[in-house]
Formats: structure tokens, sequence, C-alpha cells
């Protein structure tokens, strides 16, 4: 492979040093880059099965064989850790311009070990590394953050990623941010980093990224982007009205998280947060990571109230139904308020509205008393969502207990807490529903992070009607189907191979971009021909590692669980009215198409012989 | 995998460090073991193309994964370093018991890097590593240094590899011997660890190998002794009579090479030099390196005569040839003495016979003369053979000269020296015909390491007639053809097998252990199917491996090479009389039958693809 893509940059910040360390050119062959990469390093990094907050844990920051590159969307970059909120491995994936600019100091990885002792930041400028002070910044909000140490550092180019109090904090679902308002959000890894007491990571980068057939790259770039503008939902939705325009369309299904998952209809919200309020409350501009003609992101300032003049990236979609729809919140203004806010303390919003939703539920309940925290929140209640953000990244109070999970909360609480805990292995769940979505039941239970709705997004198969010939997903799939979920196993692996690729994947979960298009793209890159059957099985063999990674943990079929909501009650309104999962019979299904065993839910034998894992043991001694 | 077999030791001359790196499970996968892993490793730390005789050449020792285990013949470990004596990847394997003993430390790799400013000794105790002073020893021969290290170090199980004065001196055939007689022989490593001042690597462990399933090990074992001698060879000559029972079938087929290989008949050596003299001249007792049934070695000591009471290990046929049929020399205490002495020394025994005939031929045809060097040494002059011997190990006169081999002395003194020099790309010829195995021919001049008649040792299919229907060599082979030469591959790949495996050649090269037992004996190791054809196939990879490792060090088809002798005289008697090789017509066969490129020689891109392979690149930065 030629150049600059086997090096990674390692930092141990417990002894002050950094080393440059080729990586095995068959881990790229083998699991192409980023992501894919990045789980090899850890698993022999972690092997001992590090405490999340402790030294040992480290953290790859990865951008993949595309990122930086002329392909479309190709601004991602993976952080990979072991979870603080879930205990699994830990994969968190942000846009901005990180990657690219890591890829252009002629390193793909960057390996954070150790800890400090007092708060640090790591600068790595082309190949180059330095390890400063960071006491003054300590307690900052990111974009203070990014201010100051950009004036600091001087010169241009620079991209940060750092921490917000919450990091500082170790709040379990504290976010790294990038470019202010991107997000390495779900997991924890902002607290993986506070741990080390490492403030920020800044990188400027000016070499040339090494690319085989750089007009070969250009040409089938262009093929991808006439791809991408060919599926009317990019061109008509995500283009020209970024992700608030989802909030519409999964409303008006039914399948939208209101009232802590209690309902999924919520038209009387319909008027006030929908994308046309959004473009009128607030003033909105377009954001577009690096290489991305999409633009999904909105840059908002709000227009007029008490919160006039703040402005920041989003709220996205997520966000709106984080804050909004699941507390029961109509108020625009105050949903951009509590998500800039959580921005820029370094909160992932999905964690954060949904603890929110869940205490809510709990007050509600009497499993949270007024008398113990000296005040209540109440779904609807405007004032006590806002206050809540601050004190969760800065532990105060109810915000200490809310800062370490819905999971950990309800442990404390005792079993009734239990059923308004909305999160898988310890990661709160996101807005995309499982009950409309069978397909998204099975993708939540067996994340290998934790309750996600992205590996693949599998409501776009299974809600939204979406078909891949390419992939072999055609005829009649229905939502409310319990088996029969062999076809999310490609579409899954597109995803992971947007993923190690370093491309977004708004690209692919869009079906937009082809499987053979990718493969094209990553074939110039490398100067050798990678069909679309080998990245697929690359990426399958990625998500048997991280199955095998979370194994090496201690989870297995037991852990591939849903909130009891979903199993036990019946949705109320909305698509998935009257239903609930069938979890097992959807698992038996999806172990069988992944070729995985039906008691232990991990891969067999001959599945990670096919895969050339076989090597992998779950018991092994010390690294 | 299980345990420790992916743990390598690496120590660091410069800095006086030791670090233990686990090494990927995917190059145990890829490449199996032994010289497999250290091919790809030093791939990785020698890809600058380091000077051989600089503290950036490495040298890896390695053991494989049946290396100590029950399998037969399982005393091997190789030593993988850049040969001062051709600039190509250098692999010398020996037996004994040292690769066992490093296996027990804990580790099958022990890698060393930099270079010391005083002579050391590198210690490792099971998994302790410590680097202690040798100034004492330096100077010393192989025998006095392990007797004296053995005491010093204290205690049992010691196992030493060492070099003697000629490595100390950089004689770029200098070896490096363990258990005083085996030695790590061919292409210098001797000369790279003395320019290390690397007296001796000591090693001992007391771990339980980490067997998956010992009792099946056991039982595949067993087969394996009976598959062993059920083959007369080893039964009916190997055994009872070791290596120099060879010279006799040699002689006996007209192949011997006889006067700097003038001649390939030496009727007047049988009584005198053939194995019943050997037996009757000298105080004969066989020697088995570990787990080894056959027993091929010999120790022998002079019963008479100015020598009377000399003895060590040898001489093998090799030796008996070197000093002996190439010097036509026909005086067998002589001949063991050279031997004796040169083992001490720590000299490649087949190198400094044939820098001697080659020296002998030059002195006949006056290139080299005798008023310039005081003395000369001609066809049969025992004394000046035997001086010659301390003479190279010291660098002192004329053996200065020849101390840097025949390719070297004969660019000193001139194109007509060319014709009498013996070697393949600066390897000294071993004593096996070319001109009687056109399949030999090919081997010398393909191998990776210069001259070599052991990848595979072609001879025993084209000349002694052996077959093997599981490899698919069948039927008609005829020694003087010069297309045709497929079946070399398959042959070729069951001897990198064995260097894999850490399993002797000659249970290989014999045809005696078949390649589906090997494969048995793996699965039984490693607890997991490793089919024959897997195995094959994995050795062809790293058979590639290896041919891309010596084209980034700038090797391609105008280095596949012969000495003129064979291409252009033709053979004056024996099986190849009125012979010559078309190396050209013999290499394309070859080259087709291996998926190599016809005009560079060098492995085709769907080559490297389908041995995954192709992330190679021949031009890359620095590491």
């Amino acid at each position: 492979m030629k150049g600059n893509w086997c090096r990674a940059f390692f930092v141990d910040l417990s002894k002050g040093t950094s080393e440059v360390h080729k990586l095995p050119e068959e881990w790229y062959r083998d699991y192409v880059g980023g992501e894919g990469v990045a789980a090899r390093l850890f698993l022999d990094l972690a092997c001992d099965g590090p405490d999340p907050l402790s030294p040992e844990n480290p953290i790859i920051f990865a951008a993949g064989p595309l990122s930086g590159t002329a392909a479309p969307c190709s601004g991602r970059c993976v952080a990979f850790f072991r979870s603080p909120a879930t205990g699994t491995m830990g994969a968190a994936n942000a846009g901005g311009h990180f990657g690219p600019a890591l890829k252009r100091t002629g390193f793909d990885l960057l390996v954070v070990t150790g800890a400090a002792e007092v708060p640090k930041i790591l600068v790595v400028d082309d190949g180059e590394a330095k390890i400063i002070d960071a006491q003054d910044l300590w307690g900052k909000g990111i974009s203070d953050t990014e201010d100051s140490l950009k004036k600091r550092l001087g010169g241009e180019g620079w991209q940060i990623a750092s921490i917000g109090p919450s990091g500082e904090n170790l709040v379990r679902f504290a976010a790294i941010m990038t470019d202010k308002h991107r997000a390495f959000g779900r997991g924890g890894p902002g607290a993986a980093m506070g741990s080390k007491k490492l403030k920020a990571v800044a990188v400027r980068g000016t070499k040339t990224l090494p690319i085989a057939d750089p007009n070969g790259l250009k040409e089938a770039a262009k093929a991808a982007r006439e791809e991408l503008f060919s599926e009317s939902f990019v061109k008509d939705e995500l283009h020209p009205f970024g992700t608030p325009s989802f909030y519409d369309a999964i409303e008006g299904l039914g399948i939208l998280p209101t009232r802590n998952w209690q309902r999924d209809e919520f038209p009387e919200s319909r008027e006030l947060l929908g994308h046309k309020a959004y473009h009128d409350t607030l003033d909105v501009k377009p954001y577009a990571c690096y290489g991305c003609p999409i633009a999904c992101g909105r840059h908002t300032r709000i227009k007029k109230g008490p919160f006039e003049g703040l402005e920041g990236g989003g709220p996205e979609y997520e966000s709106v139904a984080a804050f909004g729809s699941k507390c029961e919140i109509i108020d625009l203004e105050a949903i951009a308020a509590a998500n800039h806010w959580a921005n820029d303390l370094g909160l992932d919003v999905i964690s954060t509205g949904q603890v929110i939703a869940t205490a809510m539920e709990w007050f509600e309940k009497g499993i949270l008393k007024e008398e113990d925290w000296g005040a209540k929140v109440t779904f609807g209640d405007v004032k006590g969502m806002l206050d809540l953000v601050p004190k969760i990244a800065r532990r105060e109070g109810l915000g200490d207990l809310l800062a370490d999970g819905v999971m950990r909360a309800a442990q404390k609480l005792g079993p009734e807490a239990e059923q308004a805990a909305m999160h898988v292995k310890g990661l709160e769940m996101a807005a995309d529903g499982v009950r409309a979505s069978k397909g998204e039941a099975v993708v939540h239970a067996v994340s290998p992070r934790g309750a996600d709705h992205l590996r693949p997004y599998a409501s776009a198969i299974d809600a939204f009607g979406y078909r891949e010939p390419e992939l072999g997903i055609e005829g009649e799939i229905h939502f409310a189907e319990d088996g029969n979920k062999e076809w999310i196993k490609p579409f899954q692996e597109l995803s992971m191979a947007t993923n190690m690729l370093g491309v977004c994947l708004f690209a692919s979960i869009t079906l937009a971009i082809k499987a053979s298009t990718w493969a094209k793209l990553l074939s110039c890159a490398l100067g050798r021909t990678v069909t679309k059957d080998e990245l697929l099985e690359r990426a399958e063999a990625v998500i048997n590692l991280e199955r095998m990674i979370n194994a090496r943990f201690g989870f297995t079929r037991k852990d591939d669980t849903l909130p009891k909501r979903f199993t036990e009650e019946l949705g109320r309104d909305g698509r998935g009215a009257g239903e609930k999962v069938n979890l097992d019979v959807a698992l038996d299904s999806y172990y069988a198409s992944m070729g995985w065993d039906k008691e232990t839910g991990l891969p067999t034998k001959e599945t990670l012989c096919r895969l050339g894992l076989d090597w992998i043991e779950i018991e092994e001694g010390p690294c």
C-alpha cells in the first residue's frame, strides 16, 4: 500500500511520549481502514478489558482510505474506545473536518493511551507531536476551547477535537466535539478522554493524500454525486431542508418517540416543530462537512425571546426529538437552546434528552420525588428540561444521578425504575422507533455499542420502503414481521463499509450511493480492484470482529435486549399501535442469517473461519 | 490463537532495552509461523533496505508452531536477516535444541536490532531478558564460548547460539552456531551478529507449549514417524549412516562436484571418502536434534594421525564434498579437521570449502599468483586447504580476500576470475549439481538467498526419481529437460511449509512425511483445521513474500543466474556429461507455473492478489 496509510501515531499521556508505529498492511487488506482497522487495533490494545475510565482504555481516532479525498461525504472520522456508558466497545463517528486534517498529517490513526496528571492538549502538526498544558482551558465550553486553542497555536488549518465540562466530569454520555458542533457523540468518548485529563486534540496536516489513481477517483466521485442526487430523499429533503425535515416524515408516519416512548404520534407539535416552523423560527444556514454536497447540517441562531442571539450547530432531527417530543415539549427556541448548551458542554444530545425524558416519567410515577430533589421536572416542562442540561454536565444534584445514564440511575432507584429506562446495554435510545420497524428492533438489540439506530438504519427498509437489488434487498418486507430478518445483513455490511471507508452513513443508509460505487472509489484510492462483494465481506468481517471484542468483555445473546416497553407493552398509537416486539423470533432469524450461534449469539467457528477470524479467542491472557 | 504464539521479544542493543510486542494474529493465520512470520516481520523492519552490517539490520530468531512439540524432527529454528553475502533476505535454519528452548521462554520470535558498543551477550531466561558483558569471550571459539557461558549462567537448560572469530571479523559467510555444531549456516548471519557486537544469545525456557489438542498431536506424530520410517532412504540410509551416506550415492550417480565443478565424478575417492571409510576412519556417534527419530547427524573423533583426538559434529556430506571433492582432496582426517576447525571458528563449511576450491582454480589459472600471496594452494593440497581455514576466519592474507566470498573476490581480481567463482547472487554453491538436475538449476537461480539446493531439493525428483502423487508430482520427469518445470512449485511449497512449521527439511525433501500429515499436525497444535491445500497455499504466499522482499532490495529476473560454468561449459563427465543448462527456457517454464511475470520475474498483480499480498509495494518510503 502506498505511502502513509499504515502509519499510526501513538501517544502515551502517562509517559508524555509519542511514537510512530507501522501497522500491518494485512489489517488494511482485511479490515480496509477507519473503524475496521481501529477495531482490529483495539482488540490488541484492550485485550485485558480495561476499565473505560482508566488510563488503559485507548482512544483511537481513525480516518478511512476515502477520508479527505474527492469522494463525496468523505469528512468522517471514528473514535474507538471502550465505552464508559456500556462497557462494550465504543465507536463514535464524527463529520466536520477533523478526519481529513488527521489524514493530511501523514497518519490515518491517532492512538491515545495513558493519562496525564494535569489537563493537557495533544498537538499533532504534520507528523510532529507535542503535549502542552491545558490548565487554563479546563472547565471551558467547546466553543471557547476551540477559539482559545486556535489563537494559542497560531497559523491556519487547525482542526480541534475537544471535551467540555461534561467530559471533564466523566458524564458517561459525554461527547468529543469537533468543528464546535459535530460530535463523536455516542457511548461516552468524552468521559474516556476526560479520564485521561486530555482537554483537546489539535491536528494540522499539509501532506498530499496517497491516492493511486486520482483521475479515476475523481470520475468515480462524479458518478457517486450523481447517484446521490438522483435519490429524491437526498435531493428534495436532506439537501434543501437538512435533518429537521425528518421530523415531519417520522411524526407523519406515526413512529415519533413521544412522552418517553409512551406515545408514537405527536400531532400537536406538527405546526411548531416541523421543518417549516424550524426555518421560520430560527435563522438557519446550511452546514456541510468536508467534501459533502448534501450539506445536511444546519447552523441556527435564535431570533427572539429569552435566548435571542444564541447560536450553534443544529438542532438536528435527533435533538428536536430528544429535547422536544420525548419530553413532550413544543418550544423550538427552548429545544434549540438546550441543543446549543448541550453541544457547548460537550454532552451527547441524544442521551441527554433521553435521560431527561426518563426522569420526567420517574417523577410522573413517583419513583423520583420532588421532596428528595428540591424540584421536579414533568413532561412539557420547558424550564425543568433546560435547567437539567447544565446540571448533568456539572453533576449537580439530580444531574449527578442522571450523568451516569438511565441504566445506572435505574439500578440505584430500584426495579420499578427499569420500565422507563429507555436504553440497551446502558446506552440511551435515539429517536427511531423499534415497534414500527422490527428490523430496527433487531438493530437496537444487537448493535455492538448499545441502543443504536444506525447499524444499519433498518427503518429505511421496513418503515420507509427502500429497496436495493444490488444488495438483494427486494420484494415484500413488512415492518411488523418479527422473523425474516436476513435482509438486515447486507444493509448492515454496507453501513459498516462506509464507517470503514471514512465516509458518511447518510450516503449509504439512504441507499443513494451504491456499494459497487464505494468499491470503485476504494479501488481508485488503493490502485487495486476491490469488488463490491469483497468490500461487503470485509465489512462482515469487521461486524464479526466487533462482536468478538464484545464477547471478550462478556457480552452474548443474553445482552441483546430491548427496553421492556417494546417487548411487554403494546404500542398505544401510531404505526406500531397494538404491536410489541417478539425479540426472540427476530433474533433467531437474524443470527441464522449472520451465521451466529443461536444459544450464545456469537459467530460460529465456521463463520469466523470463513471470514479469516478464527484465531480470535474469547478467553485470552493479558496483552 | 491460544497463549503465547504471537508474542515476540524485541531487544535493542543500541539502547540496551527489551520489549514484548504482540504480533498480529493475522500473520500467524497468513504465514503460519517460523520463517513465514519472520519474513513478514522482516518486511516491516527492513523496509528501508538496511546495510547488512549496520545496526539497522534486524536478526529475527523464529521458532514455528511445531517447534519443540511431539511432532518428529521439530527442533528447527530460523534466523532471518539481510544477508551480508548477497544483499538479499537471509534465512538460515538450524537444528539442535535452540528453537524448542526459545519456544519455552514464552516467545516464538526473538528480534535483535541495534548494535552494542562493546561485546555483549543476550540472555533470555523464561521471558526475562538481560544484556551482559562478553568482552572476556570475544575471540573465543564456539565450543569454549558455549562452555564458559553455561558455567557463568549456572543452572540447567541453557541453549546457546553464538558466533566465533569469523563472525566477529565480519566474514561474509560466518555462521551462528548452536549446540556447538549445528549451524544457522548460510548467507552470513554470523557477520550480521558480529556487526552488532553480539557474541551470543542464551535462552532457557520452562513454560508449557500451548498445544490445543495434545492427544491428537501425539497420534498424528506417531503416524508421521511411521511415514518417515516407511521411506527406505530414511530407514536404510539416513538413520543408520547419516548424511555421509550421500557421498556414495551422489558420486555413484556422477553428480559430485569435483575440482571446483570441473568434474562431476571422483571415482578415486570412493574407497577413502565413502561412508564405509567414514565409519572406519573416524570414531562415529549418531547425533539427533530435538525430537528427531532420524538422527542424521554424526559426531566424530579423529582416531589417529596429526589430528588424533580432535572431535566435533560432522563432517556431514556437504562438508566432505566442500573440503574433499571440490578441492580434489582424498584425506578424510584432514577433511574432518577442516570441518571441526570451521565449525569452531563459526564458518559456514559449505562456503568455506567453496572459496578454497575457487582459490585453487584461480592459482591453477594464474589469476592468483604465488608471488603475490607468499604461497599457493592447489587442488589436492591438504596443507594449503587446512591453512586457509583459520586465515579466512581471522582475515589474514589471502584469507581476507576470500572472507568476502568468491563474488567479491572475483570482482577485485577482474573479469577472468568470474568463471571459477561458483556462486549465485554472492552465495557460494553447495555440493549439489545443476547440470544433472535442471530442476536444481532453477532452484539455485531463483532461491531468495543465493545459491541454494534446498528450496526445494529438486534433485530428489529429477535426479533421484522420487514422486509424490499428493503433490501432483507424477510420471516422467527427466533430469536433462530444460522446460516443464511446473513440478517444482508444489515441492517448493512443501519445503517452505516445513520451514514455517519449525520442522526439518529432511522430513519433507525426502517426501517421507506427507504434506497432509504436516497439515494434520499443525491443525492439532492450533485447534483448528488447516488443510494440506491451505498449508501449501500459505507456503506459496511466503515464497512470494520473500520474492517481493528481494524485489524491494533490487533483485529481479536479471539476478536469477547461474555460474557461467553451467550455462556455457558442457559437462565433462558423470551424469551431466555433454550437458549445459538452458536457464532461460527453464526459468520461463518455472515463472509461468508460479504466476510470475516473464520479463521481471516478479509475481504478477493477479498472483499477489490471489495470495492476499497485493498490498506490497516494491517502492516505498521509509519505515
